[in-house]
């Protein structure tokens, strides 16, 4: 089963040459989810050949402009591709009223269903659940309020080993209470240990994405152990002084963070354009978290 | 005296792969004049090099998203590079409102100040003059009200040949008749012809913008025998009707304008991408009218 990000734009504020506004794809089975919406998103999507029109939720992190300016474009395209399918929109609730008023005047014509779905960014609420994947959010600490977002797979049952189906002749029932986890017994008393019958599922997978913020250790509750976590890196050390003022994160601070939550691995990203060599941004997180990812616009990250 | 247009985006309506949408930039002896502005305008921009902060003034066509939605963007752009030059921005009056309220809630802080220059689209105005270069509008015909542009230089003086200045003797007074046209008549009453005396100076070009509009001979008396059209193409002649229902133009359309109006060179762009064989679009107009030029994203024509 594919779970697997795109980062589609890594640049804060301002796009650079080479770095986009804030999006990220996630493809979980082959459904796909955007987080974020800067400027430039539909162009991405196209580039790296994403099929825009499968494109059913979108999650918003906060309501500052380098990452939901793209939004207006997209929702159009939407439109014009001839999309009927529902659109969930997940976000602060003001996005509503200012997509509404916009659609109004840009877009009266609109052709699917867009479905507001309000997030608060006082605590964390499970917004998203189909049964294999779950999407919760993560209270974070910016200038307006903000929220990250943490995916987990459901954990699989285990699978019953189909060359010994036949050899105990095992019945429906039989099966649904091994994926149950418990044990066989046969008719005639004796009890076959569930792990001689079974296979272990693939273990369940995890990803948050925490950006724009304040590095806070309040997150850690909910990163801890995760596979991926994408953690905004704006500034460098030198600035953390800055990175503080304008609530934003350091690459180590994101580091450290990564560290104590005994997340698998590390990407940084939502780079600001003031440092020439980005190459310190990795330098600095990697000293203290060895397994961290520097952001690139285009690269598909498998969690 | 450099006079050019770069093309910034190509598209209509979606962005492709290959073209962005629908924005250019025209630079009259360094000055910079932005045409319109969809989604990922200051993206090309950067990609094209140039200088975000030297342009002080921006036409809006109409108010579609494809032409508008990379606004909010740079306008914010403006406000993080620390802009302090008035923006003039001329349009449909009700971009002003629009793009009020979308500053009041996203930009509160903007730090430069945006005059706003209403245009009707119902007849043409000079809306634009600095002595060098007079901007004036080409009422259009689309769904919503639409302007062109027309960009004329001014003629300049004819210039005094230097090594005759001291041979005649010639006083500022004098220089300045010579430029106005009039001969020079010596104290003993000898007249010496202007063209004796002077260099013609180089010819005054124009430019014109005309997009979004259904092909319309009443810009005829605008873009006569003017140095660059640039008119849309947004179907081939394949899909007529479907132009004139949209209020659009084909690429035997255009040619046929820019064949009548005996302009020197066409540039056709705003394609729909729903073709394939971008080539037939070159191929279509060339055939009627020679002298025409593809838009590519990136590209820079001397006018």
């Amino acid at each position: 089963m594919s779970f697997s990000v795109t980062i589609l734009g890594s640049s804060s504020a301002i796009p650079t040459s080479k770095r986009f506004l804030t999006a990220q794809l996630v493809n979980h089975d082959e459904r796909f989810f955007l987080i974020d919406c800067g400027e430039g998103t539909q162009i991405q999507l196209r580039k790296y050949k994403k099929k825009i029109a499968r494109i059913n939720h979108i999650f918003i992190s906060h309501l500052h402009g380098d990452h939901i300016f793209g939004l207006f474009g997209l929702l159009s395209t939407f439109s014009m591709l001839g999309r009927r399918n529902q659109l969930h929109i997940y976000s602060d609730p003001i996005l509503k009223k200012l997509l509404t008023e916009h659609l109004d005047f840009f877009q009266k014509e609109i052709n699917y269903p867009i479905i507001y779905h309000p997030i608060s960014s006082k605590k964390s609420q499970i917004i998203y659940d189909d049964g294999k994947l779950e999407v919760s959010t993560i209270p974070l600490l910016h200038r307006v309020p903000c929220v990250g977002f943490l995916f987990r797979e459901k954990q699989k049952p285990c699978n019953v080993r189909k060359e010994l189906i036949g050899f105990y002749n095992l019945g429906i029932k039989d099966i649904l209470k091994l994926k149950n986890g418990e044990d066989y017994l046969k008719d005639n008393g004796e009890k076959i240990a569930n792990e001689i019958l079974t296979i272990a599922p693939p273990p369940a997978k995890s990803f948050a994405y925490c950006t724009d913020t304040k590095a806070k250790e309040s997150i850690l509750k909910y990163i801890n152990k995760i596979d991926l976590l994408y953690h905004e890196a704006t500034f460098q050390d030198e600035d953390k002084e800055l990175a503080k003022k304008t609530f934003h994160s350091t690459a180590t601070q994101a580091a450290n963070l990564a560290l104590k939550a005994n997340v698998k691995k590390l990407v940084i990203g939502h780079f600001s354009s003031r440092y020439k060599k980005e190459i310190n941004f990795l330098n600095e997180a990697a000293s203290i978290f060895p397994n961290t990812l520097l952001a690139e616009d285009g690269i598909e990250i498998e969690i």
